[in-house]
């Protein structure tokens, strides 16, 4: 038996999921969860995981789908149960980097981690502990666009499907976002849209604020600003500076960065604009 | 345009859904939302909101559905979009029922409240201000026996769906619950099966514990063992003494009810053995 | 014996504590509760909680702290345990109120509700039903200050000692803010610093949060900025619309809204520049 | 200057903060922090902490302590700010044992780990990256007490002030327990009282709970009824079968083990027969 997802979207219609069953239902596969979501513009999501014999021939299943549903703007994927690869991305704080790292050494997550780049080598030694390669690429006489070429001529290597910002804290430039569109996720260090840009525990310390948050999301050209994958806060009071807002809110950042990234892994996510949609 | 409710239980087999929406489709009604679940016991829950014209013949699709799926241990419901009766049964406390009866004023839950029943009339003038019937049932008296019978005669005048126990502090016998089996849902003051029975905010405090909560689930012949619909906690610390523990337990109590409440109202609860389902 | 509650604050030196308690003690007070805070830039927050004799000459005592405590920079108050006067402000939504209204009622709050003023008339009938008077002061016809000048004609009829806006939908002007200096508390329907001003809950769906929340605060010249009291939030996800998250996020605002205004009731909120202190 | 935590315990009596508080100021130490706490019973705990010169002579101020405060069933005791000595106890689950080694690898436990002590020699590899000597104690071949005398036999070598049982799955006896009485902390996999004793995601599962959780306790003779550190919480639902209870609940686990080693490495947890205190 293997495992199966199908990831469907597009414009709303009569039917679509009596099209897809049946679809499914002919191909002898058994469906274990489904789950849709119907946008108030008329925007179908829809993801089934289904099991089928081994040998499924999944351009077979996606044919039948296209003769059921002949419309071309609505778009189908089937993902077979595996891994995916994945590069992170850090620069001096360890929290996030290590949940993860920890994590994949116990084989706890559907990911390959295939390495670590950071503009800092401050991290080198604990991640050598995990055997992943780890990139120290210095932004010293380097230009940002400089710098930006030597990241990506580092991620070319290793040609993943998604990069984690754990907590890097360097501005990625349009053309960077745009070459992994879609494909970047960041922890950001507050409860966004509250306190974007640098030194959010410092904006929510000197506001006064009773609670303190994280957001994971990915990142496109406006800063602090993609589709919020999860988020998470924490209460504070008055006794907390900004320094134990930090120190307490990176438990909040590594679980929620934890927790989008298996979302996405287990492919329950779809971006609509600026929004997720988690299936 | 009408909304209607389908819910559908038994055991699972290949196709269900594939077969259920075809019913759908081919009777002109569209798929709002639709969530199943399927037990590790191989028993199949699905419930599927449909929108259908206004004069939508239920008893037609009902019957297509048991041709459709011919097997008769699979139980179909189709509910339209109404409010049930419900009666409120209190005893001195009135956070519960002031909450019921506050949203039932402004109309934000999909129930007539009838009548409110008391084995003290400590209420009475509270409940007087919406214009509900109150009926102050003393036990003095009367056996056990006597008083139950009593509260039964008053109930069968209103003939209710739900019968909600907003802190009513008396345990209902065998006869009683088996009489509107699945439909009394009662309020317990602790994270069940934390602190089954008499006062729970005591043995809390007794226990030294750091968060205390509360539990909505339906009544069956075991003491605080009915299903559980919903539940929540709340941090406390030790400077809580008992009393304390009551008062803000109170605020989540009160939360606890209404959210089981409306999950009930809108037909989005499954029993299932000694647990509930929702979808 | 009577309860009492001292309030001090002012620039930190050695021994603040120290002779408090002495002055405390050798007035025959006992200490039931004592909490300090001391801020970053060195000012000293206090607040004890004591007992003494029925008869306690609370002058003799703000004297005796005056003699061993000469800097008088920093401030004394004693405050005897009773019920503070409260004017609610409301509009046309009724979740804030409703749970003010329920809770005077039974006598659940240290505070007398003196009136209810509202720009419509819509829970008039409500609140009648509480025996409490009702003014309806509309904007028809009035400019905002002639609209303000009616309000502030109302409420010096009662003389509050706080002013609740429980849901009140429009801006105050400066010149209202100053005569209510830090006496006016509000709810905003978001955790703020994020969606300041019209409509949070749409601009929290377009921006596709995970997260709702509430504010209570201090009202001052800033729009949303004032001091932040009591802040929560709720998990929310892609299903929410709009509306939607408004429905969740009232039962948020009414029990952070309660939060606050039980701190400010029991003497527990220093305001400290933009910030509140709570001891 | 340094920092130093000043703990009191005993019989109320009037006067006792000023007592200490003009010893304190006496000595020309100036306090930071000062947390007090009156059981019903009329216990008094406090937890003063205080900056003084580098050179505070403690004893010098227990002794001035002693001379105010002559009741000797009131305990004194003055701590230093410095590192505790821990031993780590696990089985073969790493998640609570690695959330503590890559904290205390990056120097965010005022902790000194000497060692891992584990009945499996599954996480051995694991320990080893870190640099922290591992004994694999095998059962096999051993009666209860043989194993045991073989742990005590290993800890005597490090002679631990604290022993943390970060998912060690075996039940120590009365014996072990008295040896290391009150310095024993325990996670356990539940909200206790709720599931004592084993499996209990099993048990929730079972039961049906909609909320899941994780208890740190001190270990004491009676099974999962010691005196309560830290507990939290986690909403689940029916879709979760006890081995996605026990997965989510890891992370629940780690963090609340967290919680209560942070406040008992920082001296804030007093032990009030079977509760704690937290100043």
């Amino acid at each position: 038996m293997a495992k199966h997802t199908l990831l469907m979207e597009g414009p709303d219609a009569k039917g679509l999921i009596f099209h897809v069953t049946s679809v499914l239902f002919n191909n002898a596969c058994n469906i274990h969860k489904q789950d849709e979501y119907v946008s108030p513009s008329g925007l179908f999501f829809m993801r089934t995981e289904f099991v089928s014999a081994d040998n499924l021939d999944s351009e077979k299943v996606l044919s039948d789908l296209r003769k059921q549903v002949p419309n071309t703007d609505i778009k189908f994927t089937i993902n077979p149960d595996r891994k995916k690869d994945i590069v992170l991305l850090c620069t001096k704080e360890h929290h996030c980097l290590s949940e993860i790292l920890i994590r994949y050494a116990f084989e706890e997550l559907n990911a390959n981690v295939l390495a670590v780049v950071s503009n800092y080598n401050t991290l080198q030694p604990f991640v050598s502990k995990f055997g992943i390669p780890f990139h120290h690429i210095s932004t010293e006489g380097k230009t940002r666009e400089e710098h930006e070429a030597a990241v990506i001529k580092t991620l070319d290597i290793y040609n993943p499907e998604l990069l984690i910002l754990a907590k890097y804290m360097r501005i990625l430039s349009p053309d960077f976002v745009s070459k992994y569109s879609n494909k970047i996720i960041n922890i950001h260090h507050s409860f966004l849209p509250a306190f974007i840009g640098a030194n959010p525990y410092k904006q929510a310390f000197e506001r006064g604020v009773k609670v303190i948050g994280a957001t994971a999301h990915f990142v496109n050209d406006e800063l602090d600003e993609g589709p919020i994958i999860a988020q998470d806060t924490k209460e504070v009071d008055h006794r907390f500076s900004a320094k134990d807002m930090a120190r307490d809110g990176r438990d909040v950042e590594k679980m929620v960065l934890i927790k989008a990234l298996k979302l996405v892994l287990n492919d329950r996510v779809f971006i609509f604009g600026n929004r997720t949609i988690i299936l």
